[in-house]
């Protein structure tokens, strides 16, 4: 195991820009020796509150965020942002480098906002967001911001592995029903009907309640979603919206105390990587074992063990 | 390696209903038995044609699959059709169990339909569902369409292994820009513009067109998808559909030949395996494993190999 370049975590426990921005740039390369500075850090983590919020595009999730950032700020937390940004590899979108997001923050040594985009597969990114997150837990943020457009299943992933997930939806585009088929509602600890000055947000905080009402009825000290409305350009609600996520991780905390919560965050991060060495050993798979399978000479399970077997040995 | 009962063979051969739904039900319990028989079979499979249909809830799918069985009926094909309908498992949502369907095609024995539902996760049904379609495929359907909600990935996933794949949108409920936000794009060998009767038809197909000739230049010779308008309920532009479907497959026989779209399928067959593997692996997980992570002691990745080398030691 290579040794962290000296001064390195020093700089990291001052959080140096620029050694923070390099060290996830490397972690996102899978560097094994910035993944080795991360597992000699990990111990120091534990105290930062990690908040997914995901939602449509469209639905002003960055504009809720940089909200946040500043009534988190206001209460003296130090506020980290990593902003998932999937560009379609079909469309060839740019990807995301929001300056300006990241200029309003400039002068404040306790916020950094971080975009972390990928044109290709989104496994990598998932294992990647869920490293820097620990990262800048053990680096000694209060407060981490992981922001992801709620589409994809790996997206949704990295957002459920929050200690609190925050799902924004806006009126007007047939959001509450869609949110239910995709299955948001499973996942969302609060929910910000944002846009909130626009016709149909009062009906859609509706619905999403009476939906959530609908469900099998919960078990007894259960958390149940509020619903909540903002306007985010205004900063309408947000302080309400803080307050909310301040609960729910009371919640976590008297139900399983910080540990488990830290149990379920490095779980999403195993479950990501483990995503990623599957997609690699199937990327692997010879067309002579396809053949076989086809022609009935050999079975699907057997390859898969093989294919596991393989991956396994890759890994280690 | 357990022998299939005596005379099974012969009545899946013979499209006898009743040892089609056993099977099926054995080889979604994962039943080893079953899927020696399907080992045993797939050297007759090669020549159905698989083709995904997928969009959104409400789009009218199910009327539209219902539709192309007629159309292909007429032209003397031997139909299966799959319906994949996962309920949440938080809604508590009932099974779907589509009588009133399978009645249509009671009397007619070169048509079976089968409707595949699960509560739970999806990655099990997906390699299911397509061991299904191998077995449909080898007893010696001519045709096989498979019908899922676009939402999920898995879902994706199942009718993106289709030799063809069908997208059907709706106007009026901001679907064009849906379906290039979650990727359908990229997915669809032909678009349907299903209820081309409603207001915003002409539109959306308009759009649909713009998105598809906004991508990047394809490469020569590549498939561009057609974007089709239906009204399934009166069966208008069925017959069309019914054509373009045959178009792709002609084009795709002309770039691969079936030997290459038959492999593309049981690597999806492969990987959706692989993913279930995966998935149990984690459940294997040890709380204690991820202390260790928590706590430096151990890193991600020789967690993640242990856990890929025992799943390869349990599908084997």
């Amino acid at each position: 195991m290579s040794e962290p370049e000296p001064g390195l975590v020093e700089r990291l426990l001052r959080f140096d820009d620029r050694a923070l921005g390099r060290s996830i740039s490397a972690i996102e390369a899978g560097d094994p020796q910035a993944l080795a500075t991360l597992r000699g850090l990990r111990a120091r983590g534990g105290s930062a509150r990690v908040v997914g919020v995901t939602g449509t595009p469209g639905s002003g999730k960055s504009t809720l965020v940089d909200a946040l950032v500043a009534v988190m700020r206001a209460q003296g937390a130090r506020v980290a942002v990593v902003a998932i940004d999937p560009s379609s590899p079909y469309s060839g979108g740019a990807i995301l480098g929001d300056r300006i997001r990241m200029a309003r923050w400039y002068a404040d040594p306790h916020v950094f906002v971080r975009s972390m985009a990928t044109r290709g597969h989104l496994g990598g990114l998932a294992a990647a967001a869920l490293q820097v997150v620990a990262l800048l837990d053990a680096v000694g943020f209060d407060r981490i911001l992981v922001e992801t457009v709620g589409v994809g299943q790996s997206e949704v992933e990295v957002a459920r592995a929050a200690d609190t997930t925050v799902v924004v939806l806006t009126p007007g585009q047939g959001d509450g029903v869609q949110a239910v088929k995709a299955g948001l509602l499973e996942i969302a600890d609060v929910f910000v009907v944002n846009k909130a000055d626009q016709p149909g947000a009062e009906r859609l905080v509706n619905d999403l309640r009476g939906a959530i009402g609908l469900a099998e009825a919960p078990p007894a000290g259960a958390w149940i979603p509020p619903v909540l409305a903002t306007v985010a350009s205004r900063g309408e609600g947000v302080a309400v919206l803080g307050g909310a996520i301040a609960r729910h991780h009371a919640h976590l905390v008297a139900r399983g105390g910080m540990p488990e919560v830290r149990r379920e965050r490095v779980r999403a991060e195993v479950r990501a990587l483990l995503t990623e060495a599957a997609r690699r050993a199937l990327a692997d798979i010879p067309d002579a074992a396809l053949d076989a399978l086809v022609a009935g000479e050999r079975d699907a399970d057997t390859i898969v063990a093989a294919l596991l077997r393989r991956a396994g040995e890759a890994t280690a």
